[in-house]
């Protein structure tokens, strides 16, 4: 209304990216037009009008400028863009949510300009936290660009990213919120209020600008404004309409995630108008700032003594300080329990390779996945009961297809008298169902050092599983640790069975196997250190010659290494019978909690017994 | 400093109070004194000074006040409380910790004034909003009060309450936190700004009152002034001194978690000075309002024809409104999914048993554990995969006892082109390693239906699995179906192997069979849509007959289906084949998924060919 305005010289590559969303979900016969569509200027404005600066050809170029889709279901306007750059052909986006397309619903790695995977709400600027920290660490002068929509506001995730981004003073970080009002279902419980946003983003200490979020002008000089502010980041927050663009459903409850097709389609392309094709829009070129990288160099052996008492917890803890000069990409991350889970030893030492998260696991794991998108190696430590707060992140980091270490202390009963509700229980099962990850959990100092080596080196998802208590050293500092291996203790010729165990348990069953040998009875013992990939030769070989397998874990009978054990075994699977915990853990010591829950080396002896 | 003021009435029972705290923990050996210690003040005024109404005698009693630790590592404090009210015995409290003792690291039920379990830190709000809740749908007049620590403001789900509470107005719900500064490691995000707590959370539409939290007048006067504000809850923020009443640890880093032991405990209760003993404090007595609650009224029976073809999502939908009656204390929960996952239908026809939690699923299990802790029976719907995000909730569920269902839409790579990160492939584990779960997949309406009933009539943590696209009818409406039941479809004296499966793999297995009957080939197929507790008399029948077993699901091969099956088969276990979700699924069609991840019929038939 009022005065007239040129129109903006990007109106029509806004126009060419709204057809190219109605096109390409009508062709897919599914997927979110209406909320792609209401962010259209603003991600327009970004990448063409000069403030996104990145080199097209080389995505993983690292002084290009990170532009996150937190609002991954916006994925058609995500490809759109890149048509618009030119650097993705039509044909490939209209072949949109296709088995062999990189263009899938949600954006995925193989799209390549996917910073991380998303699709579940909520995520995005945790992983741009980490992607800014990265920046700042290695002194790139890059800027991270995160787009959120309203309804994902509703996600903690989202405040716990938020407080974090400020209270860090991110100001290469900047959020774009798209308040189009509108859910899946209805209306979000703020709906158009911009200003309550802005107070409650203000409250945490970030800058905010309220924009018409289909005003190119406005959005182009927020961008700039955004720049320029130092010491916090900035919050967009741009009124929008969902399904702008095509007026019969702007604004409208019911166009959620719903292509127009037929006559529909029609009109919508209709009213947008004629469209200009095959205009390559260019992008600004990214500044060549020269990274300061850390090199690699060598460390330290593992020496401890044998009469050593040391938990896994603190040998983790320390295997991470003496590693830090081999992983020169390495950074801990830790949920405001360094002294528990003893990456306190690595914060002193290295103090600018240490992030404190606080108490806000949801985002360490999305600051994680963040920094491993940009080449560092994130390992991420807090209660093993408590990564389980962060378990949606967590499995969205199985598709991201890059390295993460998590650190889960304080697991299983035997850490006693803190109770149930700090004991991980559920940790393997939760670790084992994520694709191609690897689950580790060690016995022994040694081998905890040995295997946080192995993790650091390993691929994927790594789960690092280990205890509260002083455990005794098992292992010379010479024994080598393998991911997929185990190492038998006590083998002979006439064993009668076999006890495979982890960690805290597998002190039990080497008493248990001691106690049986004074009454003559031999029996092996496993230590089955890597639940995923786990050593199927060495147990079906045990079940092959000692006909039973007792598998004593502190976990869930399910999910966890009886499971492991009976799927590596295979058609042999039949042999194992499972010692774990059932019922509530009460508050007690270590000894009566592994007592009660049968899964000390008394309970071993007496299933032992029945069987042999 | 500044003028003298008589010392408040209730001075020596917080000072007794203190002793307790110390007293407690250091016969316990461990325990959380400093952070109990500085919320002495702000719970003695509640309970002693007349604000918090409540039949000690009767723990349940529907007219209670209700008072949540969420800084569940308080415990000592929580029963020092109890001492003073006189329904604990002091002795009792010397237990602390112990293995039969009620008194627990952290609260847990069997201490019958905990409302809900604590101790993984930023449940406690959402817990107190579904006890508010159910005090406006029954219109009790109870107040619910929630003690926060301030490290615990760091978690996401906070906010998510925080946000929630306010834009459901619930007057009736005061937070209290105790800001004292440090967390378990050091400094908090935010300190001793207690104006800026305030700042955050009136931003989301809260009222709050800043006071001395040691100052007991001014804390009574904050509660006097919370109660009588409408329209909106209120928090009362409280500067508080970690370790307060023992000089030489308060306010200093370094003394979370730790008792004072000898010399130290000496000195501090030296400093604490003569205690009153025995003094037993009197407190309010509730209100004696008659709740509104429904009558149970008899419900339609299931009627589909054989020839719809319906989702089981729709039909779960369906059901939850056709039981409403049966079920009066039923009360649906929606993550803004409500078209998804077709609870719209139950919200349409009872509105007010509906609660929508919008895009905040830690906060929905949360809201759910407070419910069912008021006798509700809560069912919270969203897709599988974000039941991930309340992992830790629904973890912590486990320990209340009480009987809450869970619905997860949208299973596995069926559910085809909108990719990996919408489909659940962990769920069914994740469920599983629940103590005491019920894990049910139907595969059809009818059994949806059937299922939908037996999960609101079981007891504990229930797990609903659905799946997204249509199905065939596949069994008469007559058809029972029970917890730790299967059905057997084609069953002959010579079949040749059995294919387990449930859900939309049964309809790829009944297709299997068909093919291989017409090559003459027989198998048994049973749907096996209990999956915890399994049938295992029925499987174990199955692998003596058949001797081949073949698992097919749409999850991931570890903690599913597969391994229940093992698990119930005991020593038969080695008669399963495992079909199951490898690789990250790609978005494509429902039909090309279930193909490319090999759990089709035409896998399942190549599968069998080799094993038969």
């Amino acid at each position: 209304m009022g005065r007239e305005t040129k129109p903006h010289r990007l109106e029509p590559v806004a126009r060419r990216i709204r057809r190219d969303i109605l096109a390409s979900t009508a062709k897919a016969g599914s997927g979110h037009p209406s909320s792609s569509l209401s962010a259209v200027e603003l991600t327009t404005a970004l990448l063409f009008d000069g403030h996104f600066r990145t080199d097209l050809r080389h995505p993983r170029y690292r002084n290009n400028d990170r532009l996150i889709f937190s609002k991954g279901h916006a994925a058609p306007l995500l490809y759109a863009l890149y048509v618009a750059a030119g650097t993705v052909a039509r044909r490939e986006l209209m072949r949109l949510r296709s088995r062999t397309s990189m263009l899938e619903g949600h954006p995925m790695p193989e799209f390549p300009y996917t910073e991380v995977p998303t699709g579940s709400l909520g995520q995005g600027l945790s992983a741009g936290i980490g992607i800014a920290l990265s920046a700042r660490m290695d002194r790139l002068p890059f800027r991270t660009y995160v787009l959120l929509g309203d309804s994902e506001m509703a996600e903690g995730s989202i405040w716990e990213a938020i407080q974090f981004a400020a209270y860090e003073r991110l100001d290469n970080l900047t959020a774009i919120l798209d308040v189009n009002r509108l859910g899946q279902r209805g209306l979000t419980m703020v709906g158009h209020n911009c200003a309550l946003f802005a107070r409650r983003v203000e409250s945490f200490g970030w800058k905010t600008i309220i924009v018409d979020g289909h005003d190119l002008r406005a959005i182009s000089a927020a961008y700039r404004t955004a720049r320029a502010i130092k010491g916090t980041p900035t919050m967009i927050i741009a009124k929008t309409i969902k399904g702008r663009g095509v007026p019969f459903i702007e604004n409208r409850n019911g166009w959620h995630g719903k292509p127009l097709f037929g006559r529909d389609l029609a009109r919508a392309l209709k009213e947008l108008g004629p469209i200009n094709e095959g205009h390559r829009m260019p992008i600004a070129r990214p500044r060549t700032a020269k990274p300061l990288l850390l090199a690699k160099k060598p460390v330290a052996a593992v020496a401890y003594q044998k009469a050593d008492m040391i938990s896994t917890r603190q040998a983790i803890g320390a295997a991470l300080t003496r590693l830090a000069p081999k992983y020169p990409n390495l950074i801990v991350l830790d949920g405001e329990v360094e002294n528990s889970t003893y990456t306190a030893l690595f914060h002193t030492k290295y103090p600018k390779r240490f992030i404190e998260t606080y108490i806000a696991e949801q985002n360490m794991a999305g600051i994680a996945g963040g920094l491993a998108s940009r080449g560092k190696l994130p390992a991420a430590a807090t209660f093993a009961a408590f990564l389980s707060r962060a378990h949606d992140q967590i499995r969205m980091a199985q598709f991201a297809g890059t390295h993460q270490v998590f650190i889960g202390t304080h697991a299983g009963v035997s850490i006693g008298q803190d109770g149930a509700s700090q004991m991980g229980l559920e940790d393997l099962t939760m670790f084992r169902s994520l694709e191609g990850s690897t689950v580790l959990y060690p016995a022994d100092a040694v081998s905890a050092e040995k295997l946080t080596d192995r993790a650091l080196s390993a691929k994927g998802i790594v789960y690092l599983r280990a205890g509260r208590n002083t455990a005794p050293i098992l292992y010379a500092n010479s024994t080598p640790f393998t991911v997929g291996g185990s190492i038998t203790h006590r083998s002979s010729r006439n064993d009668k069975a076999t006890i495979v165990a982890a960690g805290v348990t597998l002190n039990e069953a080497l008493k248990a196997a001691e106690e049986l040998q004074k009454r003559r009875v031999n029996v092996r013992v496993i230590d089955c250190y890597s639940i995923k990939p786990i050593d199927a030769a060495t147990l079906k070989k045990a079940a092959r010659q000692t006909k039973h397998l007792v598998v004593v874990e502190d976990h869930r009978p399910e999910g966890g290494l009886a499971d492991a054990v009976r799927s590596g075994l295979g058609s042999l699977a039949g042999t194992v019978t499972s010692l774990a915990v059932h019922g509530i853990p009460h508050s007690a010591t270590p000894a009566q909690l592994l007592h009660a829950h049968r899964i000390d080396a008394a309970a071993i002896i007496s299933t032992l017994k029945k069987i042999i």
